[in-house]
């Protein structure tokens, strides 16, 4: 099968160029000049572009589909969640596997194998989760790896639950500067919060707003200082995932300048919702309970920046839904029983379309911080990220002059609620490949669970 | 005429990608995976890169070939200096017209265009130095952005001869500002430093390392803090040519963080070399002499981290070759006397090749600040800084398993020492192509005066 | 005469005790407790504070009387303006020796001498303002030093004026390191502001708002970070005069954090005015033309945390009076033609101690930034400044209790408005002693010209 | 029993005046000037101290005497250690109460009145540990403050013996803001050190010099930044002990600039030894086993910079002997089981004036961090840290041109060695007074057991 991609205005990192894209069977094969016609005559088919972007389909990088969550689980399986992402241009998913306390790495790895495998639409990757720091897990992290698991995941927030202490971080960073691994990090003090959470229930006062309150952003910046520190001394390369706060940006920022091996991202949530939405009454804050936790407004003007300064280097979802109805009504009353999380993997490529319309970042940046950066940093590129000959063939034609109105309604996500009901967007989905394959063509899905593939990771490609 | 680059590893700023590159005419017309034999039957000529790196020709944005100073030339005219950089990979120069008190700019740039015009081995640009602020100047940047030249480079040193106050860079910034164009600055404090060299003369001390010491690099980091601040009231682009100083990068750096468009070059020599060999006795030092002057070894490793971070985006040789004999020795016993400048448009690629083999930067940064970010800097892209269907065909077959040494007796530059003389190289040019036309090939040259085309160029492609 | 105050509570910059203060002639010659009674029976007379603070009289360390600015004077003479200062518990003043070019620096402080010898209420002192820098002038500075003038003033401002090249500043400055003494800055960037009057008034906009506007806070931040580093270049101690910007303050407190001998002063109406003020119509706001301008109020809230933290360490007035009649009327319809300069020499006490009653400071710092410090700063500690054994008897009662109102109708000052009309203020001046001498008390004024003696000073206490 | 101290320069915060001290009682009653003989025939004694110093006594605000550690006791008791301390001219400790693990703060505030009464040769005051958080040792804290005791220190190292969790810093610290508190931190992050110290011992590497390179300084100012983000969070006055590193100043520099309630202490072994004490061969490092452990020699200059900036506002000792037989040996070949701590209480004010002869402070510092500072800090001024009428007589008479030499042979702490044997000094303590009493004159002891008192302290007097 050779499928060409003509007339587009292929997006890359460094900015458009104007290219046909040539695959053939599961792989780009060729770009050519808009002129070409030298694979025309073998073409199974051509596919116009004309007047759109042929991108590399995007890489969400923090995505938790069926993850067991205070007695139930996010409301996306592995089917629902990566056809979703596949409607919105995501063609790769990052998810994360979740060690128990008490169970070894390689065991949780074969779970998550096992939930995946067969039911995804799109190819996957999987970071481990690491609750329980000993002798054994350690020296599992060196199999993960050889697995093509590259990346560990650690709390400073949820005690009790995922939480590391920072002896225990710091033992996992020396086994991933040993291995050349990646830790990722939930940045939020965590015990300090419960205090404040305690308090807060204590004093009777429950509603979700609580639930930003109880969670200043200066303990997001202050555990986020704590983990630079800790891979500083320990070597490690850290990756803060989903920063909400300009206090965990500045010392992201600072970090970054002295040229250590420090990484971060965010999420749509932070850039477009706040604490205000977190406020809405009855219960319908809820909705928005994620941790970190929606900040004050202004804190998006800088996580806008930090996405064009670099700063921050990757957006991804932190894709964790649940349905308003019996899931976050777990917490009515009483916030800190609200499951933590927000659906968000099938907009991800739209929201930040947005920011291009908004002339808040480039078409660069655009693929960059969606694509080809997640890639590099998750060790899948040149495989993915990219459209080069020899990548796989994940592609989106993306209709910049469309326009769409996020709703529940419409959504594919299986979720109860939008975060974003209403919003009235420029530019949608045209057309999706992954692996060559037509996901979403004209409105309609051609996908199937089992086409994706898991994805054997390398290391970081950016470490200094 | 068809050429095909076969089994090359293409170097992207995003990292290597395994492609063979297909040149019809003077552009990129495909790049088609190893296996592909799409091309090769309609190819005349099949050039194997196995081994080898495949890379967009290198971008030198700072040279001045036959430039005026104080009473003499630069050694190279635009013939020589064209034909060395390309012998060392460069098919790209941006060079300075430079508008002396009292004429037109417009008038200047007929001048360089005469200079240049049936000389160059390669593509080149301008930029204009302006050096008389008034309202007919300003209201002819407007004609140079069209004519494209969308940058102007102005002097914060050099009292009485380009120097402008800070209320003539004021007023071109306003205009930059309205233009979109992008202000280059020499930032270094001639007001105090002409004061430092007058009180060194008058002491009696005239030997070249006193050009180092009567200009200390905290003069560097203020200037280019004042740069920044009158970028920032207003709004203007803002490029600091040649950074050499930690003082200098704290600022950019700070600048940076904020998401100001300040950006930053800095120069082998300030990598390799230091004040010590400013310090060669016998005169010698004087073959170092250039502004800002060669500092202490300490500031070499903020230099290369800033090239890691991205605070410094490029790297350009500000080439401006003065021959030991006759020229450099005007300044015998009076370092102010010594026409500033070094050469060293031939050794960039490989120079900066040699921090990829230390490990102080990666494939993709060495291609990024050496070609890539030029080009989107100084608006080339994607003509020119990316090999991708459409762009120009400057491209640079290199060997990084070969191994050469530096010496006036083998280089092509019309200058009678080098400042790396006898330095051992990994790596070696092995090809060079502009605009399709083999350049160099096995050790031999193939180009001809006047191949190189004029580029207009647009505007920065980075502003935020 | 042999005086004792009983029974007042003593502010010490290291905060309040309870004592008498003993006084002899000029000077104070013990403090005891307020149980003692040793002196009373020797006592000329006994005066009560009960329930009243006792502080060493007021230091303002930049006055201007009868200045001379283009082409009128400041509206009070020396006779007017100290006795105005000592009506407001300012017990010494240090005024301006005005260098007008070509002249030399020892007959400009012999023609001041000459215009404040007899005439002033109380003591005072000189700083010498350099307008032109030669050999000659660089020379002079030692006999300054001499004459017990210490401490030399320089322009970035006001080109064609007091203006100083960079190049002038760093000879002055490494006189200064030579001889010890300090150089005080007024730090704006006139050249570039320059550019910006001349705009706006081409562009038809003379009114008194556009002196704040044509002056942007970046340009002093900028002028300020400049003269730190000429300092540090020179490592001559440095004090920025009438700091008025968030921006300046940064980069003072930074210098100050590496320890570099940098000091800083702010004035009242940086702390209660603001740029709008300046924008009242009916050329109002011409009252409130002074530079550096008043700025956008949040710039107080960084000023009042800067005198908390000592990165500003002083309070002076940079009392400079026009009236607005006849002398402020010369800038209608171009506001570059109002005299600069603002009354304040009367109020400063009053005004830093509502910082005490609105909690912004301690009076601990009330007394050390408007008295003792000034005094440690320019050489006069411990004769002024604090209340000691052998310290001039200059002594203010202050009754925190009373309540006053500014108004033009009962100011001393000579000048026909107040900045600060109807304020309503907490606390007043009680009594003042001038070297023993009561000048006020029970709202009548017992002092004389001539009173005031001329202090030699010596160098700065703070240098490390 | 009236005494005049005749003819010396007294020591002020501000600066040197010339006075003489009268004391009647315990209490200074006047200051006067050097001439005066008002006091003379009613004096019982005069003493002169002409060509010496008369200081306010020293101030030590962190001792541990005969503290438990580790199943011993420090080497010091009340009655040992304030004899030593008034021989070293120090007139007042603040101690530690330590909270056992299930006892309450008052009971063992009991217990420490019970340890101290009737053996102290000067007065004292305590600071109460908190090892124990929950709502009765909170509401406690209420109890402590009205018993003088308004300082509470925490330690976020020692994990199982004095560890509090952020959780319970953030509680004590929010009853802190409360009740007008401070919280004195021993901020060394113990978790991960204890992971790291764990590791050098099963690598069995057990020297002492392993105690300073497992609490590597990052770890310092981590949790010193960690703090100072509580702080932020919570409102509470926080008080940085013994800070040692480079790394913790900044961070409380930069906490300053801000303006927040943050002060910080070092030490007088950190500004004179290193880490190449703790490396000394033959187990002598264990000499030098204190937390924070002795750092790189580089740190010291930067903590002689915060002593000039007030960045480092007070000089403490951390005074906790051990007898390096017996004691230390108790750590042979187990770094982690050396007991913590090391004599001081006797050579600060020497120590610190050799600050003054090397030129790194002033007089009116070395008066200021050693004595006026911590009186104010802990709310003891004015009664003590200053001389002042109606203060305690607690002065030294200091020789600055005396000659001595360190050495445990000659000092009266109840230590077998000195940590700065054979160091040689410029001044020595000529005569102490305790509220009046002649304690140390003519190399002589007159103090006795029981002499000092508790003093019962007030709130911080500094806070914004």
């Amino acid at each position: 099968m050779l499928l060409v991609i003509k007339s587009g205005t292929v997006l890359t990192p460094s900015g458009p160029i104007e290219a046909n894209v040539v695959v053939e069977g599961e792989r780009v094969v060729a770009l050519t000049e808009h002129s070409s016609t030298a694979f025309d005559e073998r073409a199974d088919r051509i596919l116009s572009a004309e007047g759109k972007y042929v991108l590399p389909g995007g890489i969400d990088a923090h995505t938790h589909m069926e993850m067991p969550f205070g007695g139930t689980f996010s409301a996306d399986t592995f089917e629902t969640g990566t056809r979703a992402a596949a409607w919105g241009g995501t063609t790769t998913i990052i998810d994360f596997a979740v060690q128990q306390k008490g169970t070894s790495l390689l065991s949780t790895l074969d779970k998550w194998h096992e939930k995946a495998d067969g039911d995804c639409a799109i190819d996957y990757g999987f970071h481990m989760i690491v609750s329980d720091v000993n002798d054994a897990t350690l020296k599992e992290m060196e199999s993960c790896v050889d697995a093509g698991v590259s990346s560990f995941k650690m709390f400073m927030a949820y005690p009790g639950v995922f939480y590391s202490t920072d002896g225990e971080i710091l033992r996992a960073m020396q086994k991933a500067r040993e291995t050349g691994s990646t830790i990722m990090m939930h940045a939020e003090n965590g015990i300090a919060i419960d205090q404040l959470v305690a308090q807060s229930l204590a004093e009777g006062r429950g509603e979700p707003v609580q639930h930003g309150l109880t969670r200043p952003p200066e303990l997001e910046g202050e555990a986020t200082s704590r983990a630079i520190t800790l891979a500083g001394v320990t070597g490690a390369p850290l990756y803060i995932v989903h920063l909400s706060a300009a206090q965990a940006l500045a010392a992201v920022a600072e970090a970054r300048n002295t040229g250590q091996n420090v990484f971060a991202e965010t999420c749509p949530q932070y850039l477009y919702l706040s604490i205000e939405d977190l406020a809405k009454p009855d219960f319908e804050g809820a909705k928005y309970v994620a941790s970190p936790p929606l900040r004050e407004k202004h804190h998006q003007t800088d996580l806008w920046r930090g996405l064009r300064t670099n700063d921050l280097s990757v957006v991804s979802t932190d894709h964790c839904p649940f349905c308003f109805k019996d899931q976050k009504e777990l917490g009515r009353g009483d916030f800190s029983k609200i499951p933590n999380g927000m659906p968000g993997v099938e907009h991800r490529m739209d929201l930040l379309h947005q920011g291009v319309v908004a002339g808040e970042i480039s078409l660069a940046r655009w693929v960059e911080t969606c694509s080809t950066t997640p890639a590099r940093m998750f060790g899948l590129y040149p495989r993915k990220g990219v459209l080069a000959p020899g990548s796989d063939a994940d592609i989106v034609i993306y209709d910049p002059a469309a326009e769409q109105t996020i709703s529940a309604e419409t959504h594919h996500m299986n979720v109860d609620y939008s975060a974003y009901e209403g919003m009235r967007l420029r530019g949608r989905v045209d057309t999706v490949l992954s692996r060559g394959r037509v996901l979403v063509e004209n409105g309609e899905y051609h996908g199937s669970p089992g086409h994706g593939r898991f994805l054997s990771r390398d290391l970081c490609q950016y470490l200094n």
